[in-house]
């Protein structure tokens, strides 16, 4: 059943271009067109077997400042049999979700021979890079014409071609008539309606589409936190049973949200298939290296890593990194502070108009040292995530958003919890920007944390992200280059960070309350007693919490039981493909016995 | 290549007996006589194709008590098919584990056609059972003879037989044998050697062997608390620094031994293959109930009965019920400390002979109370456990062993805590019986949560550990009826039960600190102070609690790999099953076509 391509696939003059390589201006002609031919040759020759063209032709080249880009396509069956190699699940006719394959296309839902709709856009480029991404060296020792940029066999070619500048960047395409499409569903309209969050990941992909899905679930859920706390403002309810109230509301609800928001995401990427799609039995991400070996689980040929040295490179350097930073980051916030009461000192023993201005100058500079710290850690996070060589891309992006997360939790709540409970002072507190998940991380953590002082901050974030849906939807389809699909069956490490955001937005609930003046009141004789009853209720909280959080299944039912059903087929056929090897095997056996006594 | 069996199978006068199964004294011929047809008939006759014998001949018959004694065995073949239908995993000669079939039967590691030690004791009287109970009424109403014995289709023979008591027990047969080989290797020597676990999982099964593995792992583990105990209590080193140490050692050593057992348990069972053996797909446990239909995951014809009524019945009924029972201990605990403090003033104002026996009073019918509801709640558990209808025997067990847990946690450490935490007696709590793993918890509970108290506690539970591990063994081997074997993968939910007693133990041994008259002394001003430095070392203490069991893996990294090789193979299995199908309906309109075409 091996389908084979015709030489004529790869010489086709026009076609949908998808992805677009710029090449440096000085590139080699020799380099050139050594790309070209090891990305147009057959598969069985080492190529990627895709269409290639310049951009322009020849007269239109001087016109442009840019002369070097060049588009990268393929051939309906060849974007077939990519997407059986990539493993992409696909709904077949009888309701199933099936990894696809080539050979038995035809069972697969909306798959018709004289249709382009099958792949999402955003699938097909994913293919393209896939395809490029393990184009890889067999004997060339060098690239040609950069005697500089080493090859050894296996090696992936664009990656070292990107190391060595000569390939300046890889990205897919737009599509305009799409585009279009996509934003007047999506956010060139002022009606409330729900996003259009199959679209979007048709075009953009899984990652992207989970970011607005979870953006937009995020808001709704936001909606009764806010409607609850506008009372708490406008009447300035500030006595114990009604502080009790929102914060015992503030942890249901927090903890049932994140585990509605799992099983919520469970169907959606059932329905895209990444919940069933195995990455983990893909190929290792471009810039994993190792010695060459057999994968034992795969038993394909490609670097191999031990798991140990990454654990050590874990445990030993990043670790102790982080914590240093963490550290240095607290420290430089106490510095802050003590600027911050010398001034305050200065203007008040002598208050001229210059001691004025000075009280400025701590926050000043704390906000500036702050946002070149970040930057550098961030640096710092991304070399010590990349050199820690993770196999899996979704290893490598969640060891990366851990470390960042810390940092910036660190950076943004620190002095909020110095100010709650060191200084005390509630009202410094009430004054009070943030990428992505990190902003909605931020502030599920301002309105979980904090609300019960700042009973506003979920009718902001609620106002903010309403407009931020529009705004993020605005950057994805005009401002940002467009990025490749990254098929997720999930949020990935988000959901643990919120999910240990909700247990510590317990501890802090209760401890703001326990601190509250109305509470201090009702123990005026022993302070002792009354944090021993905050600590026993926060206990109780946080089993409630644990309880709660184990009681809900992580996924709905009907997914439970279509996974255990997948799970269920596929040892039955492995069963069956053993015992058709041992039926062959004694064939074989008899065929051979009867040529023996044959003559 | 189905294997079918010759009816002379069934029919051997001499067979190597494995289960007995004892009918009631007064139980019809004509009964007798369907059950053996049912027993030995064919497989597609709607039998179990098993040998059965009576236990004697018409001769010896009169000489016995007991005249309805029937041996059930089966024929070598007949074992290894059976091995087959429920799932046994067993090593292939390249090191996997893979799920046996009579086919690939000579793939197997340790197979010979003229040997019988392939299956284990254990796995062939389980075989056995399993047969037994998946004997299926057909078209009988009822059971022959005994018109109030109704059977419907599918409705389990043996479970009516059972509940009608024409049945009184089935039971696999001891093999003197080796049993004597097992227990000269077990328990009959005084050198301190490891358990032959792979020796009593094969004659015991994974469950029993499991539990006498884990008595084993745990007393070991006990060794350095027992050790580091010694001191604290020789010394009586109350000091609080020693107590910190100690405290802190308890919580890390109670975190990594668990993680280390849920390790070295993955390991265990993976040998053993019950860690591959994929119980959710068998048929239901005989007391599964429910309208006959298709099981939406294997296919498979078997009583259904909706998810969501479970969680009704356990959440409305049972949890509520537990609730209940749980409120009304305590109030009889209570009732038993007024009734002591009476006691003990009656004694102290009239001091005569006859006051000082009533001191004993309380205690001996607060004993007698807690043992009467023990074995009434146990009753119910049972029934209610039963009532919400679990599909599988592992399931049914959890739920079962979850709530008799809890009321015995209450029950043993209730008035423990009140001792110590309300009564702040120490004295009191340092005077201080518990069935197999409910021991051992009860026991971890003692050393994890008292231990700072109560140093040598370690110590004894090692003593006991130690004799515990014979006195097990003799009960298991001599006294107690051999039970079936149940292949488990793990201890169940006595690894959660003991996970959340080591977390309350982070608490206990916190508050334990905080009291103890040393620690006091060194804030003698603000006891507001000292609690919220207890509180918020116990914070830090449980958040690297969860961070450490996170941070290992559940499963050694050579398990996880062997496992992703077997999802990895039967994913590839099904698409080439799936290949297969295409292929095979492509020539078949091939063939139609050219039939059509022909004529």
């Amino acid at each position: 059943m091996k389908v084979t391509l015709s030489a004529l696939d790869t010489h086709e003059s026009s076609f949908t271009p998808l992805v677009v390589i710029e090449l440096a201006q000085d590139v080699k002609e020799e380099t050139k067109e050594w790309l070209k031919n090891r990305i147009i040759s057959r598969k069985k020759d080492g190529g990627a077997q895709l269409l290639f063209r310049p951009l322009l032709n020849k007269y239109e080249k001087e016109t442009l400042e840019n002369q070097n880009l060049y588009l990268v396509g393929a051939s309906r069956i060849r974007l077939l049999l990519g997407a059986e190699a990539v493993g992409l699940v696909k709904e077949c006719s009888d309701n199933t979700m099936r990894a696809f394959m080539y050979g038995t296309r035809h069972n697969f839902k909306g798959f018709d021979d004289d249709n382009d709709d099958f792949l999402t856009m955003a699938e097909r480029q994913f293919i393209i890079k896939h395809e490029l991404e393990s184009l890889r060296a067999r004997d060339e020792k060098m690239i040609p014409g950069y005697p500089q940029a080493k090859l050894y066999p296996g090696k992936s070619l664009l990656r070292r071609l990107l190391t060595s500048g000569i390939v300046i960047q890889v990205f897919p395409l737009h599509d305009n008539e799409a585009l279009k499409k996509l934003e007047d569903t999506w956010y060139t309209r002022f009606t409330l309606k729900y996003q259009p969050i199959d679209s979007i990941r048709g075009y953009f992909g899984e990652t992207i589409a989970l970011y607005f899905g979870f953006l937009e679930y995020f808001t709704f859920a936001l909606v009764p936190v806010a409607v609850l706390g506008l009372p708490y403002y406008l009447f300035v309810w500030e006595n114990y049973d009604k502080y009790v109230v929102f914060a015992s509301f503030n942890l249901i609800w927090s903890t049932v949200i994140l585990e509605v928001w799992k099983r919520g995401c469970a169907s959606m990427t059932y329905r895209w298939g990444t919940l069933v799609m195995k990455r983990q039995f893909e190929e290792p991400r471009p810039g994993y290296h190792g010695v060459l070996g057999i994968n034992a689980v795969t038993g394909r040929e490609e670097p191999l890593y031990p798991s140990y040295k990454r654990q050590l490179r874990i445990y030993l350097v990043s670790l102790p990194f982080v914590c240093l930073c963490l550290y240095f980051s607290l420290f430089v916030m106490m510095i802050y502070f003590d600027m911050e009461t010398w001034a305050l000192d200065l203007h008040e023993n002598s208050g001229s108009e210059w001691t004025s201005i000075l009280l400025y100058v701590p926050s000043i500079i704390y906000a500036i040292v702050i946002e070149v710290m970040n930057r550098l850690y961030r640096c710092a996070a991304e070399f010590l995530t990349s050199w820690e060589n993770h196999r899996l891309e979704s290893a490598y992006q969640n060891h990366l958003i851990l470390k960042v997360l810390v940092f910036n939790f660190l950076n943004c709540f620190a002095s909020l919890f110095y100010i709650a409970f060191v200084l005390r002072d509630m009202k410094l507190l009430r004054q009070g920007t943030f990428d992505d998940y990190l902003e909605l991380f931020l502030q599920f953590g301002y309105v979980s944390l904090f609300s019960c002082v700042y009973p506003l901050a979920a009718a902001f974030a609620v106002l903010n992200n309403l407009t931020e849906v529009n705004s993020d939807a605005l950057k994805m389809c005009r401002v940002f280059k467009r990025p490749f699909s990254e098929p997720s069956a999930s949020i990935g490490v988000w959901q643990l960070a919120f999910e240990t955001m909700s247990v510590i937005s317990v501890v802090t609930n209760c401890a703001l309350i326990g601190m509250s003046p109305q509470v201090n009141a009702l123990f005026p004789e022993s302070k002792a007693d009354l944090i021993l009853i905050v600590v026993a209720v926060e206990h109780a909280l946080l089993a409630l919490k644990f309880i709660l959080a184990f009681a809900i299944p992580d996924k709905p039912r009907h997914i439970q039981m279509k996974l255990a059903r997948l799970e269920f087929e596929s040892l039955e056929a492995l069963k069956q493909q053993q015992m058709k090897h041992v039926a062959e095997n004694l064939k074989e056996d008899w065929r051979e016995g009867g040529k023996e006594e044959a003559p």
